[in-house]
């Protein structure tokens, strides 16, 4: 018999920020300084349970994604992930006294999902044996932009649905239901921390949309497109199954390729849900241009 | 560098029936008598790797899965797999001396992927935290049907990419690469007898409407509706995290959570690309039908 725990059962193996040591811990704080994230994805922190992968396929990816090619890749990302049709719009009267920090978190969540998004095509591409990147033009890896997070980028503080409130785990449990996944993306832990505009968000912004048809026509469109857009790195980025295999076991590569594609799947949906949400506060524009590093 | 192989690089990690013993070997046995098919999914063949993950899943799922409502739902699914607009059309003039045995293998491919896409979805829901079975009515458990293949359903033949000829392994390149996936499934490895076909069923029949807003749709609709269905099973069937850590380590549970997840979406593609092929060689009625077991 399946039993369901009250709040988000075991947790699901992965490797905290704040647990990583050595090449790991080396590898969580460059992935975030080159890409100008404040959060290392759950992905990431998942695979790195398996051998070296991580260490590994962020070394040969660091370089083409620290590019100006990688940002405009990101932004245009960014407004393919708009649903037709209006903007949503959000219960009259709904107020927060910290909205500000909201917008902020959304800004971050924003700005990083498309990046990562990128990430993990790239990952899930060559572990897959479709080699991606280095038939672009090379001229464009001199287009480096500094690293680190753009003026203003806040900290994120991603709630654990184990020790949160049952109401604050209720939530989260909804969220990942109805995204058939297998727990709450790092960005609902984050937007945990303000309970009352997640329940909203739930209700009037994205349970109307999520995998309805558009929304799966736009999560295809965005994965097509993202691939399209890794093969064109100006260099090689990911591990092919041969390359993998030199840092990990064979059941560790299956693995990682098992949850590559999980999570593939699971940013496309939390890129779509997160630009929906700022769209439902702010509109459009501000949902798909959360920094101006352009 | 990413390095591409001739064919198909390394193979990616299973137990193949040949060489499981002891309660995976049983268990083997035992999925295709209850289903009544005649080949083990890849993804179980994968999932084997990992500690008694597949030993212990089917055996909570045996008893729903050789019912009667099993099979509605099966038969139901291969209809839902028929792609919008007219059948597909083989160019004229093509023929093979072995047609039949074409025919026959794609029956049986077409009776056991829709019973393959219901296991792994339940499967795949247990995993991910949401129960499923033992809410529809316990009646259906009495109306359980004979094990063992239907009369007339062929043995089943899968060629092995890595040691095939060149031309065989390119065909089945491609059809990894169009369809996104990791490797070739059992059903193209099947096809891939017969080269000819296999390469007129890429061109015509598959080509023109793989990953097509069509092909996605049809494959969400499939999704949903095999959802609903293992939700309505007379019993409980696969394992949710807390019971899947009796039998496996955490690193375990989370290599296996990610696999469901890729082979989820693997047989729906492999479900709707052989209905599609026979429909092409014998229409729509015979593609949906397989057998005669209701």
């Amino acid at each position: 018999v399946v039993v369901r725990p009250v709040s988000g059962g075991p947790k699901f193996p992965q490797i905290e920020v704040a647990d990583a040591r050595g090449d790991l811990r080396h590898s969580y704080e460059d992935m975030q300084a080159v890409l100008r994230v404040p959060w290392v994805m759950f992905a990431a922190r998942s695979l790195a349970v398996f051998g070296q992968f991580v260490p590994a396929a962020w070394q040969v990816s660091r370089r083409p994604f620290g590019t100006q090619y990688l940002e405009q890749c990101a932004q245009e990302l960014r407004q393919l992930a708009v649903l037709p049709g209006d903007d949503p719009v959000i219960r009259a009267g709904f107020d927060d006294p910290d909205l500000d920090g909201i917008r902020a978190a959304l800004r971050a969540l924003n700005y990083g999902n498309a990046k990562y998004l990128l990430l993990i095509t790239a990952w899930c591409e060559a572990i897959q044996g479709r080699p991606c990147g280095g038939t672009g033009p090379t001229s464009d890896l001199e287009k480096t932009l500094p690293t680190g997070p753009p003026p203003g980028m806040p900290e994120l503080h991603l709630v654990d649905p184990r020790t949160a409130p049952p109401r604050v785990g209720e939530l989260l449990h909804r969220v990942t239901d109805m995204h058939l996944h297998h727990g709450p993306s790092s960005d609902f832990r984050v937007l945990a921390n303000w309970p009352s505009f997640l329940e909203v968000a739930l209700d009037d912004v994205l349970t109307p949309v999520v995998r309805t048809a558009p929304y799966e026509a736009t999560a295809h469109t965005l994965l097509t497109r993202a691939r399209k857009q890794v093969h064109g790195l100006p260099a090689p980025a990911g591990l092919g199954p041969d390359a993998a295999l030199t840092v990990c076991t064979e059941a560790e590569v299956a693995a990682v390729t098992g949850l590559l594609f999980l999570f593939q799947r699971f940013i496309l949906d939390a890129t779509i849900d997160m630009v929906r949400c700022a769209q439902a506060l702010d509109g459009t524009a501000a949902a798909t241009s959360p920094f101006s590093t352009l």
